[in-house]
């Protein structure tokens, strides 16, 4: 039993209420407060040894990490984020001065998006662990499920993808304006940020949408880092660049109509972030196929699926 | 610096915005959602042999202690419990029927309050370790902070206390309905769920609210599971009520005129709860003094302040 099929076990157990909008399997649980306001839920934790090493990572960019993963999930939903908790795993070696670094990094970014720690919890622990709850708001038509994706839509992505690994998955910017940007404007019909690998986060949209996709081989963006630490090799970089993971950028889909009207405003607002258009959603089954111009290819070799927690 | 220090810390470097009601160093934070509603938010991590151990402990009690701790900091806020999200962190030895257990006990407590999991998050770790990020409701004036404690009120205890190592702190259950009758009949100026053992979550509201307390020896409510483990050392017994920790019950104070009223009604809604009252307020100096009938007399020895986590 992998992680997925824990989750979609968790699902069935689970039952909704009328309070809440979105439970298990999103990137974030959606709760109605009243009629005119969503609070928007997201939880992530980050351990030591799994998503950083002490040794080779700052205290500031291990706090920095452990609040920006939250943050991206808040953007997937195309919410505002407002303030967050977090539980700290604390072994007997990470000393106070330690712990004062990773809140100095982890503030600051809170700064930046103007989101507040309203609480949280310590534990002793053999390795260091952060766990960070946070909260976002959304109007109630303005909001991005994964399970939207309609036969004709565009599939898009922001950004570049693949070599997170050599430092974009410590220093990544969340996408949260881009998310308010979209919803506002392109109204998405499905949205989730990269955190496991393109392949496998399209197949999370794919699945809860019931549809399929074909996806253009030629306009993925490989990003330079995935060139860099393929060291020429061009499928290894292509590889990593779909299914790498921690890219953290957002991927979504949107109808031919509003495919139209947001090339035209994107580059405006946000002159430093690509879209590319990658590929169309087709068809009632959840499947990718591969097309290169007007032909069929074979899809091409990922070393593993994404990445597991399992 | 220990663990409480190092919240001071963090409380100076976090501004409050003006959406936040509580931030850090009360039992739950609140958020205004609205005029007319408060969103009340709390977080504790529990991890393996610190909270509890694998050998000895049923996955189902672990997973009821991992939301049940939860409970009782809304319970401490007066609050009503609506959701939650979870994270594991989960180690190679933890199994996957072991994990469906784990949430087997966790959603029966759930059940029983009416609550619903809308997420989580999964990670690989070297212990095992759940962090649960509840969320709970509360009218804006029903709900009681820490700081609120005046001279000359009551201060009063649920239930029994010490000796929860023996059982208690697995299997208690978390004083909602108790919360939610109180900030209803009796308006408490202050309280909190006893997590750390009586005398340390009492000097949190001293602290918080500038006042000290007298207390009366022969008023504490030492449980039979204390008077256990004690095996006849009275000393000994009565230093576990005081500082055992894990005792989840409410602790709170409330005018003289409230305390009148609530003597009335209180066995009539819980006749199976006991309601001691073991002190009062006094003085603006947070410390504690101890009295026996009439005469002062000198603090009892505790073996230790509670439990600190760092």
């Amino acid at each position: 039993m992998d992680e997925f099929s824990f989750i979609e076990y968790l699902k069935k157990k689970t039952p909704l209420s009328s309070r809440v909008l979105i439970g298990i399997g999103d990137d974030a649980a959606v709760l109605e407060v009243d009629k005119s306001k969503r609070f928007v839920v997201s939880t992530d934790v980050i351990v030591e040894d799994v998503d950083f090493k002490i040794k080779t990572l700052s205290p500031e960019k291990i706090g920095r990490k452990a609040l920006a993963v939250n943050l991206s999930d808040i953007a997937a939903m195309g919410a505002l984020p407002t303030s967050f908790v977090i539980s700290i795993g604390k072994p007997s070696y990470i000393t106070a001065s330690w712990l004062k670094r990773f809140y100095k990094g982890l503030l600051a970014l809170a700064r930046q998006h103007h989101i507040v720690c309203v609480g949280g919890d310590f534990s002793r622990s053999k390795e260091f662990f952060a766990n960070v709850t946070i909260f976002g708001e959304a109007l109630p038509r303005q909001m991005v499920k994964r399970s939207g994706a309609k036969p004709g839509d565009w599939i898009a992505v922001t950004g570049v993808l693949g070599g997170s690994l050599l430092k974009h998955h410590h220093d990544f910017t969340p996408r949260i304006r881009e998310g308010l940007f979209l919803v506002k404007y392109a109204k998405p019909t499905a949205m989730i940020d990269i955190s496991d690998g393109l392949v496998q986060d399209l197949s999370h949209i794919l699945k809860a949408s019931g549809v399929g996709a074909v996806l253009e081989l030629d306009k993925i963006p490989v990003s330079r880092d995935a060139k860099k630490i393929s060291r020429g090799n061009k499928e290894k970089a292509f590889a990593s660049a779909l299914s790498g993971g921690e890219d953290f950028e957002l991927l979504f889909t949107v109808s031919p109509r509003r495919k139209r009207r947001l090339e035209k405003i994107w580059q405006k607002e946000f002159p430093k972030v690509s879209l590319k258009w990658i590929g169309k959603i087709e068809g009632k089954a959840p499947h990718i196929s591969w097309r290169r111009g007007k032909g069929k290819v074979v899809p091409p070799k990922l070393p593993r699926k994404g990445f597991s927690h399992f």
